[in-house]
């Protein structure tokens, strides 16, 4: 086997110290301090590479560090190969990457990553229209998930607090399936300082609260008179928030919700109706719904 | 400590009969075989002893089975207590709890459930007007966020494959958070079998499908225009669905997706538009995003 023409050994020993420092990325303060992560597996892989070389031709700084596969991942999916041409790529078994990675199986493949994130003030010039911020949500499948759905739906940016899971724990890198690739991540946020910032920029801010007074069902209703010219009898209420005005929905912790400090720095606390018997919405599902309602009224309005 | 008047044993030893009995029900076979399974959590039992109590006083079949508790969760929830009046009851130490969960730690309550999935007959039979149906999926998280999505969303019923995953599976059960005991559910399905009997009572099968041709935003436009009365000229078209109609969304595996059959099955295929980077929906928020725009569309109609 060779790569790029040159022959190369496979690493065959699962506890070679290399295999020890890469598996040591599984835990946050390692990760800290070397600003690297992991992503396991094709899809991830791919999406880290693809970026790495999107970015490398902007001049913008490397995504991926090095990649690990096996020969037989590689001669299965040859584009991987490919695309990890500028890349340190080195082969190993099996055995040694599932000693790496934090899933049982990495399928075969991995990358060592730098962190993405960027600083809050270049995502801000950049002129965002549509913001996520996750403020004390600690399940990383939640935050991978809102990340994906963040992607989805066109936002601009996913922000979050410093009392926020780390986007960079093995499983919410999985969660989002390679949307951490897609669009840019604001992390370890002061809330106290992140709100009145945002607010500086004409960014409205909306609290997804499951007892605000504020109903999306109203602001969609709203928002489609005003796109689709519908009767004005129904009545606009000039009070309520535009959701085709730039906004940042603020999603708090999964069993607390935002706190009554957090609610009272929003613009409005906004609720996603319940129309059957479930108590709460499972915070993923809320920024779904909440985040899909915007980018609908945002897009529709640049379609016009 | 006394339940109801009457001193108790404290069941103290993990390693008895019972506590392996009940641990057992972690394997779909003994849970298929038993017709009985786990709800672990204050949560998830407070939601069963309360769907135990309304069909009790409706006459209908039972819900809980047993509860096993600490002393120390009763006397901090005492309410759970009340709710577990009437039915067998039993203290036990934290380490009995933690040897009979799923979950690494039940928080002090776990309740013994019986199968509450009801025959598809009775289902339809009720008139239901919202149905999600999960062909092939496999993760009991993912079926447990749609259950408790499809709660959210005010659905009528969820339908299960017999080619997925269990919804009694203990992940699964988490996942919905007490939403199981919300709605009905329907389990075992032959999908070929499932979806002319769900045509035959006059519901539109909506397949979601990335490559779908009908675009869910312009089934939500023509929606609102038809409620709030918008511009003609927008312009309606006769041979799209109407989200207000009594429909079935089809949500298929994770990786593949519907099969071409079960799309040729389907009245439509529709797609969740992706406004970002994102290859594909996870499907709990595919299901999140169709469930909610047919409710908007059909529950709006009632209000008129």
């Amino acid at each position: 086997m060779s790569i790029a023409g040159r022959p190369q050994a496979v690493m065959s020993n699962p506890r070679a110290d290399r295999v020890k420092e890469v598996a040591r990325l599984a835990g946050r303060p390692v990760r800290l301090k070397r600003r690297l992560f992991l992503a396991e597996g094709p899809q991830a892989v791919r999406e880290a590479l693809t970026a790495h070389r999107q970015r490398a031709a902007a001049g913008q700084a490397p995504v991926v560090a090095e990649v690990y596969a096996t020969e037989a991942c590689l001669d299965r999916m040859p584009e991987l190969a490919d695309l990890a041409a500028t890349v340190p790529l080195r082969l190993a078994t099996d055995e040694v990457l599932a000693a790496m990675a934090d899933t049982v199986s990495p399928q075969g493949i991995l990358a060592v990553c730098h962190f993405l994130d960027q600083p809050l003030d270049q995502v801000l010039r950049s002129g965002p229209r549509l913001l996520a911020v996750l403020v004390r949500v600690q399940d990383p499948g939640n935050a991978g998930t809102v990340l994906r759905a963040a992607d989805s739906a066109g936002a601009d940016a996913l922000v979050l607090t410093n009392s926020s899971v780390d986007i960079y724990n093995p499983k919410a890198v999985r969660s989002t399936a390679g949307s951490l690739f897609h669009l840019p991540v604001v992390t370890g946020q002061d809330v106290d300082a992140l709100l009145p910032a945002l607010r500086a920029q004409g960014i409205t801010l909306l609290a997804a609260d499951g007892y605000g007074s504020v109903d999306l069902d109203v602001l969609q209703d709203h928002s489609a008179l005003r796109r689709l010219g519908g009767n004005p009898g129904a009545g606009l209420d000039g009070s309520l928030p535009a959701l085709e005005e730039t906004s940042a929905w603020l999603f708090g912790n999964e069993a607390q919700g935002l706190s009554n400090q957090e609610l009272a720095a929003a613009d409005y606390r906004v609720a996603v109706p319940v129309y059957g018997q479930a108590e709460s919405l499972n915070v993923s599902t809320a920024a779904t719904v909440c985040l899909y309602a915007s980018a609908r009224a945002q897009r529709r309005r640049e379609n016009q």
